[in-house]
């Protein structure tokens, strides 16, 4: 079996954002869904997890677009995991074009939660030898690891009450919808004039059904294309993220 | 070519709702991709269409359905027209097991709008001879048509700027996105045990960036099960709905 999968799709009707690209949270969540897939096919899917009453944690996304496929173009998704480390896995996404060109890329940070004690697992005490055959070490992150997500003048920008549309099947807010929420910060001029060029989002704690979500936002001192956010449920920090322009 | 049209899918990872069903949402824009896919291949996709300054526009969707597909699960969506009449085609959809017996089905009303003068266009008129081939006038829709929404104590539940990831390619807060903000009434709780059965909408007005949508809900005096809501920005109704438990 391949140690990378590569998983074939069409940007739909429905699918796109204002301008006609496949929008940022579809994207965001056939990224999640290629993960899925492919733990899947190597036996540490979510099923397969949470028989052995463990679930994937993402921990961090990023996702870097050159530019974004539009409607009626075909793309793939790949997929490869290259390392672990602690109680961590590094996966990586290339999204490229039917001749092998990268639209852009994405990397992502798991942990393996005891879904009983909440601590996380050894990743090196998988069934069937874990990860070991699956990794790739030679083929590291395309793309530069998230950045530090560091705000001075912090203002409260919009308020969002967590609700059923935004949960996924484990009952959480559904990790893309922060993303969503920070892109909801922008008017639909400034994205169509400035498009997004890449998302960094480090999940913190979950959300739930019925949470007041408060997005905050600054600038990033050193760079004024990159917006700092964080979303907070009363004291807590449930994301930090940042949106570069 | 087949009058009628089958689009097979699949419930992918991320695409269910709390309780491992497809999400309602995802649903539904399913069943819009297919009715552009449908057109699409019959020579009145939004691709045709606006090249000849034309758009379809959404007037009645009616999902009911006896259960979802669950993770994993393969289903398919089939779909066709039955009849023009004025300005306005009947859309319907069945959503299948492999083995052919449904989910559920699905009907839908649209109008084919000038995209200059905003004045519906003569479906009889349209280029190679219209729908004509392409009617099923013996398979009429396998639901009931949307019924009234007579709201008389209505009730503010829920106000939601329209922000961008609510958008869809015309810029217009996206149609599936109404469904969601009804749904988003319910607790999580509530609709784990009372799953919905029916969701009946009536597209009367667009909505943009930026709007303040306000839902109000009341319950239908004949049947306490089905949730009357309208969705209004300032005096204007932008879309009535109801959602049957």
């Amino acid at each position: 079996m391949e140690k990378s999968s590569t998983y074939n799709y069409n940007v739909e009707p429905f699918t796109e954002d204002i301008c006609g690209n496949l929008a940022w949270g579809n994207l965001g969540n056939l990224i999640l869904r290629c993960a899925s897939l492919h733990a899947g096919e190597h036996g540490f899917g979510y099923p397969q997890m949470i028989k052995l009453h463990h679930a994937w944690v993402l921990s961090r996304l990023v996702i870097e677009m050159e530019s974004l496929p539009k409607t009626g173009e075909d793309f793939g998704i790949e997929t490869w995991v290259d390392r672990l480390y602690r109680q961590f896995t590094d996966r990586h996404f290339s999204i490229t074009r039917p001749d092998g060109t990268p639209y852009g890329h994405a990397t992502s940070i798991w942990a393996l939660i005891d879904t009983e004690t909440r601590q996380p697992a050894d990743l090196e005490q998988l069934p069937n030898g874990g990860f070991a055959n699956v990794l790739i070490p030679e083929r590291p992150s395309p793309i530069t690891p998230m950045g530090r997500i560091r705000m001075k003048n912090a203002e409260l920008v919009l308020t969002h009450k967590a609700a059923y549309s935004d949960l996924d099947i484990n009952g959480h807010v559904n990790s893309i919808r922060y993303i969503e929420l920070l892109l909801d910060y922008f008017s639909a001029e400034l994205l169509r004039e400035h498009p997004v060029h890449r998302i960094e989002m480090a999940y913190c704690l979950e959300s739930y059904c019925g949470d007041t979500l408060e997005v905050y936002h600054d600038i990033d001192s050193k760079n004024a294309n990159r917006h700092l956010f964080e979303i907070k449920c009363g004291e807590k920090v449930i994301v930090k993220g940042s949106v570069q322009l």
